[in-house]
């Protein structure tokens, strides 16, 4: 490699977004690149010309080792979508202007589906201004809905918190289960994908029954049917445990979460935000069938829980990140790492590379036979999937007591 | 030891209220206790004759160390409070008959103020009827607020439970801070003692800035004055974080999550049920500073996240366990083992035993001078307290990607 390199991140964080920081870092390194940038709060900043030169917070071997596990992204995030080229080019000269200046050859970006958005636009500008610069995509969701990769890093520790705290949450619920009964809600995120709140049937196992529903947003929420269930099943149990996902929708389409009456707040993607279906649902249960119910809400901590992150997801995420600044380097553009299952028992997988204009904005759902027929749980298959993703430890650097994280000094 | 031991809990439950049960179960043992009986769900089981021979569920080493690990209340528990013995003699009557039944010497209780009442009333009434069982308390609360006792066992791993999570959420938070200002409000358990909130200051450290403002029940809230601290905030950064307690109070003495308009559920022991403060700040924030906000609620996980579990906390809360076995057996009775500080640097606590009758129903709050003067932080004593309760981790026990808990076949 002989000029620099320069990498964001950009959406929602994850727990390991910045494993595959490190490992753009690592392997542009050894790849010989002069400099390695990072934006500051992604593509946003950089148009601001906010970026750092990474050697000045990366000392040696150890910080690299916090930086895997530092949860949210360390250089910042924005959600930014670019104009089309067409209805704004200013954008895309000053952008390249400040890629000249830094004599970047690789430009690496870590996001989900809009950020791979942004890999199109400025790949695409590049070819039709002739200009050399290669951009690369490394998936990062923990919402798992990109398409084309078998799943994104990120999703599997997400999972590991959700598997984990749901069965900690029914523990907590069931030791209170004499002559009372109660039904807990969980409310799980994921818009349109129900991956993340399919997770929490992980907690079903030997010693733990796990939820005894869970409503992904592939499905209609039929309001009805839900009571139906629960009362069927509080004739049986006294603590009932179900997991939503924050996007369930009734049939017309309209969320739950509008249900609550929660003001509308739409955020720069134009998505809305969603939250309080679990404290509406706990709500109707509660006049409904008149017994005790809790509203848990896992929220960001989901995202950011870093200190139960899967050993098998930061070390995708970190190989994804090199894999991204190998196939730069090699000349791809427009393209975004994959991860193929290449066995599912013993689990491997590796890296592939798809082109990015296959892959933006287009979201995987969870499959309609992965869910039950009757859409209120997963199946054996969807168990199957997701189980090998969240094996596996990585203990946290403890100081004081809490995890260690890498910190950027202003 | 001649007869046997039971032994019961009681009230909300923590993560280490198990290491508790283990270290009664293997110093019975250890003592020569022909059999160690818990009760199902504390004395409100036993008085429908709800116990179980615990080494039918505890069948070797791994099963204690297992046993350890497992959060809530693994024999369940109550929220029970037994009528005055002139009140209604004959729930004693039946009680001592079941114990007298099973050859019942020592009975330990493992709960907090209202736990410790049972034991009180207990021991008075076998010392008024001339019976011989002696009752011996094992203190167990999140909330710290145990008055005699240092610290409670279940407090250090909710303090690191809180104290990760607290940074977890900041970290997320700052992510997004690029052209935008957000308030993002953490609300922790605590009713009218302060330490689980105070203990989010323990994110603070070189990597952290921890919370900006921290609000404790024990300090009257004003909104006028949390909103200008804010707004002052938020002219120096743009990612501003406020863990408060669920029980602050207006200076009226409402609770702040009565304003959020939640119906008033009183539980058995006519507690106020309190959630909703976050929320109803966070759009507070949101009407008068116009920024976007977050509520965070860590819920029931504060108190069920044994995968976090401090390891002094899940020693400490074993050693009482034995510590109380042993105080019966040694004819001790309405005492509760309370657990004092040696040194604080280094770090040496040590068993002790108190008359129960000076304990029960004082709740111990946190020092108004650990607060600052306006109270809207924690002192360095109050971090110097809390610091060496944290310490040491206690790893899970990982089966399939999770951790595993011992499980009650029935």
């Amino acid at each position: 490699m002989k000029g620099n390199v320069i990498v964001g991140q950009s959406g929602g964080p994850t727990a390991v977004i910045n494993s595959s920081l490190a490992g753009v870092y690592r392997t542009a390194m050894d790849r010989g690149a002069k400099k390695v940038y990072g934006m500051r709060f992604g593509i946003q900043g950089l148009l601001e010309e906010l970026y750092i030169d990474l050697s000045d917070h990366i000392k040696n071997e150890l910080d690299i080792e916090i930086l895997k596990r530092t949860p949210s992204a360390f250089l910042g995030t924005c959600r930014y979508k670019l104009p089309a080229i067409h209805e704004n080019q200013e954008i895309y000269v000053k952008l390249f202007e400040i890629l000249n200046k830094l004599d970047i050859e690789c430009f690496i970006y870590i996001g989900g589906n809009d950020s791979m958005d942004t890999i199109k636009k400025l790949s695409d500008y590049a070819i039709l201004t002739g200009q050399t610069q290669k951009f690369v995509g490394v998936p990062k969701t923990i919402d798992n809905d990109l398409a084309l990769t078998d799943h994104t890093p990120g999703y599997g520790s997400a999972a590991k918190y959700i598997a984990t705290s749901t069965k900690e949450v029914i523990r907590d619920g069931i030791g209170f289960s004499f002559n009372k009964q109660q039904v807990i809600i969980i409310e799980i995120m994921g818009r349109n994908a129900g991956w993340l709140t399919g997770a929490s049937a992980l907690a079903k196992g030997e010693d733990c029954d796990g939820p005894d529903l869970i409503y992904l947003p592939e499905v209609p929420f039929d309001t009805e049917a839900f009571l139906s269930r629960t009362r069927n099943l509080l004739e049986k149990k006294n603590t009932v445990v179900v997991a939503i996902s924050e996007g369930i929708r009734f049939q017309d389409g309209t969320y739950v979460s509008e249900a609550s009456g929660n003001a509308d707040y739409v955020d720069a993607f134009g998505h809305k935000q969603l939250t309080g279906s679990a404290t509406y649902l706990a709500n109707v249960v509660s006049r409904e069938l008149g017994c005790k119910t809790r509203a848990v809400e896992f929220s960001t901590l989901q995202r950011s829980a870093s200190h139960l992150a899967s050993r098998v997801d930061i070390n995708e995420a970190f190989m994804v990140g090199g894999a991204a600044v190998k196939a730069a380097d090699e000349g791809d553009s427009g393209k975004m790492v994959v991860i193929d299952r290449v066995s599912d028992d013993p689990y491997q997988c590796a890296t592939g590379i798809y082109d990015v204009h296959k892959i933006a904005n287009g979201e995987k759902l969870v499959p309609r036979n992965w869910i039950t027929e009757d859409g209120t749980y997963v199946t054996e298959d969807f168990i199957d999937y997701v189980k090998p993703l969240i094996q596996g430890d990585y203990p946290s650097v403890m100081v004081n007591g809490i995890p260690r994280h890498l910190y950027m000094k202003e």
